[in-house]
């Protein structure tokens, strides 16, 4: 219970807050109208990114640990859940970023170089702590991302990059899901004879599709043979870690697998919250790449080709980043290897007791 | 241009602004978790008001002028149109707050009283300067607003309470637009003729309509009555008083005509801002009016019936502000006293070629 | 496999989806421009009535057996999910209707009288399944809701009130929920103590609040004390059927406590799909709630004080069921009877063995 | 005035359009349940798809006249800004349509093939008539667009293709509008003069900041001399002429003109709608790049790798459509040629008063 009675502005700190809004522009006089609202939204962006990286240290503490209890995997859900739901929000500061046009934002812009976006190392922490990897981030006219970044901004950049990420915690707790090694149940050959079935079926799609020319019949089932290569990768470790190695895949063979049951059989009790999990971090990734694709029409709006305050051609280097910059691809790529629940092998009874509930069985 | 190179984290403050969220949970040890979340929904939406109250201090200075010229008009509509955009963030917010749960609230709660929302003093003051009266308030626990306001807050509030509102402005500028006294063109003699049929118009609706039973007719034709003796005061500036002395109507008569005058003939090209600033003001008072109600759902979500923190049953105070604070209710008045477009008197040639350009006619 | 190659159109019966619009202003010749976008926006909320209803169906066949598996619960929560997330749609088709001003409405609104959009059997009947109960329905100038109705429609609507809604499948489900009756583990009594320490605390809240003169004292304590009075009907069977008696709580006795232990207990495994069950429902309530809300405003704004096109006046009774309508209103009460976690009873650990996975237990 | 009681149900042809969904799954036994939501996600688009053509046919009626009124303009304003109001909603479709997991899909995709969301020919009018042009439009596996389109669709796509786009209209009538050719007015000599002191001060920024190494800058003013070339074309008819054969702008070399000029003295009267529709058609611009772009991450996310029911990869495809689809990509190149308030030529007062209001002279 507090001892002084609390008031509302100092609980917020709004003396703080509210004081820390000083247009560069104007020189002392009357500020460019519009910087007032650069600088908030820019502010807030980086609340924001203050409550995400909040929740992602809650989630990334719960997740590194050699055992994640059940009810512990609740709340981790529910943390990644809150930061889709932060998402939108970012989306629609963006909308009220747009309501300044070009000609109002060159009432101050020259007053923000070198300032840039860039340089936001709250965004560069939730980067590489979701699992940006370094040797895939795009350089920033021929130097690594934290170059321009202050010499302790760039240190906690530089640390977090040696520090497991979220994508790493994730792969080890896939890792060791004991369901993958269930007694003499062999899952996954049962999966791969269900699997050749359905390459099968695709292949006729294809072959019978009327409206395909033979170019582009063939150019087509080249495809799918690339496909069909891929989804070797399924039951061969090696050509797997061969994958990783080019940068193809993100999780080692062991989650992927790991990954890919509980998604196919997510109506097992035991399996809920492990797929709300993947869901939810799917959700993540997605609303981080459509936010940067958002972000790089923006720029290019507001400034069209010229060179940004950061002294880099904007929404060319954004629309790159929306791609690149993605930390659970993999998640986008396990429909390739679903197949239709009618085709599914079922589970051995006493694997599927052992994904229930103790009460259910008290209950028969 | 700046002299030292900028720094984005020197630009925003970010030293000040990341290091104002200070929990009252946990004592020094770890706070309770989503009180940082708590912490930073509000501090957004006190950056939002801060915008808003911006945006307003402008949109106020230019219609306080004896003057508003044309070419200033379409800046004061992009502003208010500014804060349109904001208020679906601040709708948004509340749907990440509401990620919290009653029972993660109960973790810090206790912490805050007596602080309350209903301290934000900025909050108040964008009520006050858009127009929200002293005098229809609300009382908190039989008090003023003002009463558990900071000494200072409290000084800010009521100054705000004697200064001319937004909708002060907006009445005076509307008061004195010349269109009302065209030469001899007596447009509301017209437009009293043209009201009388649209008025039978309507009553044959409702002695037509085979759904509703004599008592049901009854009870409606007496609506209807009424309903024409708020049109009566459309022509008579007396009925018009009375009814701002009831509280029934907050513009002055002359505004309200030409209010209405606007609406009616918004094509014409001299009304299309006036026409816009009109439609801009009802959004801004629609957002504020159910970003309140959905307030009061999450307060109820949140707390259910227990005492607000500031001391009052949240909830259901919140759901009488919803319609008791509006400062343009008269605009949603508006449409009573429209006709169709097809029994709307033509305005007099000279009078439409005062409202067009000066190059159209140069044009032709 | 579809037999014929499928064509898009073909799927999607679009020959008869895009000619369903006829607009009825024109007489056969160019209609009103903007009664199609009247007639669009009702199109698309029909169509995403029925997508509600499919849902609804669904959730409702497998709450109604005895016997509700657990794995059959997340398919339910996901389907109230989509539910919730079609909700904002319903918001957002308000805002593109809004587009359309009062004059443009004026242009073909005499066109449609008597109909109106009280005729939305498809929202009748969803109001009906969630749990709206006829004796709190709003009447509509004096008649049931069904009066306006076809005979056919009015048919379907009345049959759905016969029916069990999914408050009624809910509050079955939830009364024999077997974690009520634990052997010798009286949680009810521990609950009990645990709640009265936290009644004396908000009692001194009240009395501490230095904002608080004595007449404001006075009316909060007799708030508390029906808080209070409130609270007894928790430990209290028959007081609780007194308030159901009374129309103040719609789930019954059994089905409110097990409602308010998975919201106290919701980590527990066991309980994490019935608590995200009674969430959606509560975000379910509430979205339908603010949409009433907002419609209100939006019917205010387009037609001010004039009598509906189904003789009614239309804001006013939109902005009452808004609060009247309601079927999960005692989700919203829950919170009234939280209790901090610190100050939870512990369950007992055979109890909390229970309520895990078989799983967890083999792996200790 | 309807001669029959309008009824609901019959006004919005409720038979036809709740009829009109015919899952492909199941046989006439029960469908997969999530079938319906993926019918009615895509009816949903289509009626809005068809509303947006209405839109769109009002717009370009308007603008392909040779004089369009200034009274005009402010509907055509208020028709594009409606369609940009619609463009959220077919955002958020797609995250309805999210709800429905890879598993669920694979219910019944196989269904659906060849049919394609590619075969929506209300879509393809859309983009033919904002003006996608033939020759920029991705070949679908070798062929064009319209090759898997029934002939009578086909047909009115190719229809469409001839007629002249919105683009074309808004081409016609910014090259046409007078205040390019002021008397003796040189506003373009005046432009150059004030350009060419801006470009020195970016290269200035180039060279001045700290943050490059010789490398980076070198590799900068390079990008800096590129867009100083392309700002040639600004003064240069020929080497914009060049610039639209290569496919790199869009409009003609006066429209462009017309449509920087605009842009940058926006705050005169006469240009305040003009304004309005530079800014309505690159919010819609901006939005069908943003959905197209969303709608491959969703397609990804359904299906990962696996090749689309129309027969091509998916995800891959949107993508690219996503920048190659655009219509007024020009709108986002005029902020390049933009130069800060400050260094603005000022308007001759003879042609500012032509830019203003018979009115405002009158009251002076």
């Amino acid at each position: 219970m507090a001892t002084a009675p609390r008031y509302y502005a100092e609980y917020l700190h709004l003396d703080r807050l509210l004081t820390a809004q000083r247009p560069a522009s104007g020189n002392g006089g009357a500020p460019a109208h519009d910087e007032m609202l650069f600088i908030i939204v820019h502010q807030a962006f980086e609340l924001w990114f203050k409550q995400i990286l909040w929740e992602l240290h809650a989630v990334m503490t719960a997740m590194a640990a050699d055992h994640v209890p059940a009810r512990e995997l609740s709340r981790v859900v529910a943390r990644l859940r809150r930061i889709a739901a932060i998402q939108p929000l970012l989306h629609h500061q963006l909308d009220v970023l747009e309501t300044m046009t070009p000609l109002d934002f060159l009432d101050f812009r020259d007053e923000l170089v070198p300032a840039s976006g860039f340089q936001s190392v709250q965004f560069r922490l939730i980067e590489n702590r979701l699992g940006v990897e370094p040797a895939t981030r795009l350089r920033i006219k021929g130097a690594p991302y934290f170059a321009t970044l202050s010499p302790e901004d760039r240190e906690a950049a530089e640390a977090s990059q040696q520090e497991p990420s979220l994508r790493d915690h994730l792969d080890r707790w896939l890792a060791r899901t004991p369901f993958l090694r269930f007694g003499d149940f062999d899952f996954w050959q049962d999966y791969q004879t269900a699997v050749n079935e359905m390459r099968e079926r695709e292949r006729a799609i294809i072959e019978g599709n009327p409206n395909l020319d033979p170019v582009a019949r063939d150019e087509q089932l080249a495809t799918h043979r690339e496909t069909i290569a891929g989804f070797d990768a399924l039951f061969d470790r090696d050509r797997h870690d061969e994958l990783v190695g080019r940068g193809l895949r993100q999780l080692s063979y062991d989650a992927f697998l790991a990954a890919l049951l509980i998604t196919l059989y997510r109506d097992e009790p035991m399996f809920h919250m492990p797929f709300q999990l993947l869901v939810a971090l799917t959700d993540i990734d997605e609303g981080f790449t459509a936010w940067r694709y958002r972000h790089a029409l923006l720029v290019q709006r507001l400034i069209g080709d010229k060179v940004g305050t950061g002294g880099t051609s904007g929404h060319v280097y954004l629309r790159k980043a929306a791609e690149r910059h993605r930390a659970f691809r993999d998640l986008f790529e396990l429909p390739t290897y679903c197949i239709p629940r009618s085709a599914l092998p079922a589970l051995a009874p006493s694997v599927r007791e052992q994904l229930g509930f103790h009460w259910e069985h008290a209950q028969s």
